[in-house]
């Protein structure tokens, strides 16, 4: 990676408590770009930096561990940090998505399920679902959570749970929350199944059939399932891989297309993997707020970011109560217990009507397990190894696409998720490279997925969530055998 | 109760193999009608009538079964059947519905969520939510299952399951599907989050927002939420307590109102309790597919038949694909898992589509619990004695209406599930008498809920799901008391 790059991805790190750890990185960084500190070479302990620079150790902890997520740097048992040798330098990135400037009607629906089905498979090495591995999930931590909980209370975890949900579930989000920057109450929060049931609330609260939606291009097919399920219209919004929704952009459509309220994923957003700064969350909820357009913020890949401080959500500007936050445990913790929760604001009583009427409550013992997990299991802590764990498994895999993929292949650079968003050659057409990968078992999820119109014909998104392995160098090997052909 | 009308009540339980039973129940009820057997004697053992009347011990059994639910005989251990001190007869039945003939906009979710809150606070004594009672249901056997399942599985139950849904429950569904007459394919089922979310899928399925439904007269309230945040119309159809859908109104209003879809629930309907007859149900679908028109059947209370026998399903006689089956185990088993499932016949793929985009999954651990439980649980022996409880229970609130409440009370005779739908006098506001019912911490379900526009004003629905005890009774006696006040 060149340090240019680097530098100007560690400008982009989410503000901490503690600001100078971007500066130590920085200084680190460029140190390393001049050739004063050259690969194999040991670079100054962290005491020594702590004491020469001035600043805390707690800082050059953070910068050092930022560095390292990068691969600029690696630790080597009780003998410090040295720099990394760079064999490699990542493809270029993507540019601003240009989608059409009028409202569409969406139809995306038949192909995504059709894509789904030939996704889940067995015997596919798996770049194509977004879902996070078993083996990276403390499975049996949680389980045996949801066992002690059932033995503790057997007759409350078999009762029906009726929204707002559960009260210490509820409590421990509320809390949770704050590392976000906001400040919720339990009693501003609906507990609903997953994060997509939430979507759906939201949406249906705030909007009507033929109601036009802002979302983000290239945007999560979920979400634009739900616009077509829905009979709204989407209006795609041209978004910069790094930065996120363009707000000059947004601003023209919303009037010229007469927007009704808009679902955006601003952290680490799927399949670009985008993360809006702070200052420009801040204009962004502003901007929609004096037109009192509602954010339906998805922050599904918010915890998952690759430094040790997560972004903050709109939410956290949010001052009229028109962000209606959504979030869910299936990415973080628990997939199969299908907990999510909405802190929808304003719209906070109409969320829980339609959740009692489409689903009546939140399944009990899952909610209960993952409250009692939340307050005393190490959740942190794991989320903690996590964020390390994609970090490096986005850097693994961009470094195979650049040793295997054609000249001229792009890759989005996320600061967390654990999806990338790749732009091929424009005669690719990624729903046959799609085909051509299946016959191979491995599935990939093709770019038209993520668009109201089917565009994005030359990009996939290839989800890094399964720990690396040989299998998983050698399919991506594979994949860039079928695509030199295709050219 | 008079004789004749158990006779009449007799002759609407449901067919089984053996249809002899019901004609050596309805003898034996004449004989104690006639006065040739008297309160306190004793009557034939099983084995002489089975030897007198040349029909089988079980069938035998079984008559004497349905006439100790209905409380005509009792058991004395270890000496025979008993007729029964008789000290009561039930109030009379309610009428059948007469709604308005127009398809109506729904407006009752206020309403119904107003009263749900007051419904669930803590300390009153219930009959307002129709929520089984934890005691009924094994809730530690099931929570055994639980964690052994998670134990032993522990990766796959916290996997995501997208639909249709784990394999082993929509086989166990499917096996039993049969008990009501049904042959379906784990490949016809899609599993849900509840009924409540099978039912929103079906509906969103089958019409669009603008569409006319057709409903029973009274209704449950959820479906009447549902329609309403669909936006669609209501066409309320008149229905009998007993047989259920009046079928002649419905063929009328079918083609004035332009039904789009029905969505009845033909077994043990909640708020009414009604059955419709089988060969009725035969008559309802071939009056449907001659018109196409897709009928949501909600099977909710269909297991638990007061009779040893559960009556069929409409899905039964369906030829056409146009039955869309919903159900769940949230009555009789496991309320907090929220699992429920639908066979929704041609738009099973539609279905399946809408359940992804709702909530990507139903949780998991549930599902493969509830499998089997349903598989090695016990759960048929279970629901025997649910059903035999039920009965019983319906029976003490019927006679303590009888008691307690003012002369003129009409309540219904549902032969399944365990609401009791109550007719007061004429000038009884019903909101207002749940509101000081509500003040004494009892609940009760207010009937304006049970109607697209708030009709039925004077009736009342009791939940008879609590075990009796001592409290049960001084509550009845209570509103009894508040209703004297009121007249």
């Amino acid at each position: 990676m060149a340090t240019q790059n680097l530098a100007s991805h560690i400008s982009t790190l989410p503000e901490s408590h503690d600001k100078l750890y971007k500066q130590v990185a920085l200084r680190i960084a460029e140190l390393i770009e001049h050739g004063t500190l050259r690969p194999g070479e040991r670079i100054p302990s962290v005491r020594e930096l702590s004491e020469r620079e001035e600043v805390s150790i707690a800082t050059v902890t953070q910068a050092y561990r930022v560095l390292e997520s990068r691969g600029l740097i690696e630790a080597r048992p009780q003998s410090g940090y040295y720099v990394r040798a760079r064999l490699w330098s990542p493809p270029p990135e993507p540019g601003r998505s240009e989608p059409t400037r009028s409202a569409t009607r969406v139809s995306v629906n038949e192909l995504v399920m059709e894509v789904l089905k030939a996704t889940h498979a067995p015997a596919l090495v798996g770049f194509g679902a977004a879902m996070p591995s078993m083996q990276l999930l403390p499975a049996l931590q949680f389980n045996r959570t949801m066992a002690s909980v059932a033995r503790r209370h057997p007759r409350q975890c078999n009762t029906c749970d009726i929204p707002p949900g559960n009260l210490n579930l509820r409590t421990q989000i509320a809390r949770r929350a704050m590392e976000s920057g906001c400040t919720l109450s339990p009693d501003e929060i609906v507990t609903t199944c997953g994060c997509q049931e939430a979507l759906n609330l939201c949406l249906r609260a705030v909007a009507k059939p033929g109601d036009t939606i802002g979302i983000e291009s290239p945007t999560y097919y979920g979400i634009l399932q739900i616009i077509e399920s829905l009979g709204m219209k989407a209006c795609e919004i041209p978004t910069y891989p790094r930065d996120g929704v363009c707000l000059d952009e947004l601003a023209k459509r919303l009037n010229s297309c007469r927007i009704k309220a808009c679902v955006f994923s601003l952290n680490f957003s799927n399949p670009l993997g985008s993360c809006m700064p702070d200052q420009k969350k801040k204009q962004l909820v502003r901007l929609l707020a004096e037109r009192a357009i509602p954010l339906i913020e998805d922050d599904l890949y918010g915890t998952l970011s690759h430094a040790p401080q997560r972004p903050k959500t709109a939410k956290a500007f949010d001052q009229e109560g028109l962000v209606l936050l959504c979030d869910s445990f299936t990415k973080t913790l628990a997939p199969g217990s299908r907990v999510g929760w909405t802190a929808p604001g304003r719209f906070k009583t109409l969320v829980e009507h339609l959740k009692f009427i489409n689903t009546v409550g939140t399944p009990t013992l899952p909610q209960m397990a993952i409250a009692e997990f939340l307050a005393n299991g190490g959740y942190d802590h794991h989320v903690r190894r996590l964020r390390r764990v994609y970090a490096e498994q986005v850097r693994l895999v961009t470094q195979a696409i650049a040793k295997y993929f054609p000249e001229g292949t792009k890759v989005t650079r996320p600061a967390g998720g654990y999806v990338l968003w790749v732009e091929l050659a424009p005669q690719i057409r990624s729903l046959e490279l799609f085909e051509r990968a299946v016959a191979e078992k491995i599935s990939i999820a093709p770019g038209p997925i993520f668009s109201a119109k089917q565009k994005f014909q030359n990009f996939i998104r290839l989800s890094c969530g399964t720990p690396w392995s040989e299998a998983t160098d050698q399919a991506l090997l594979k994949l860039g055998q079928i695509i030199a052909r295709m050219m």
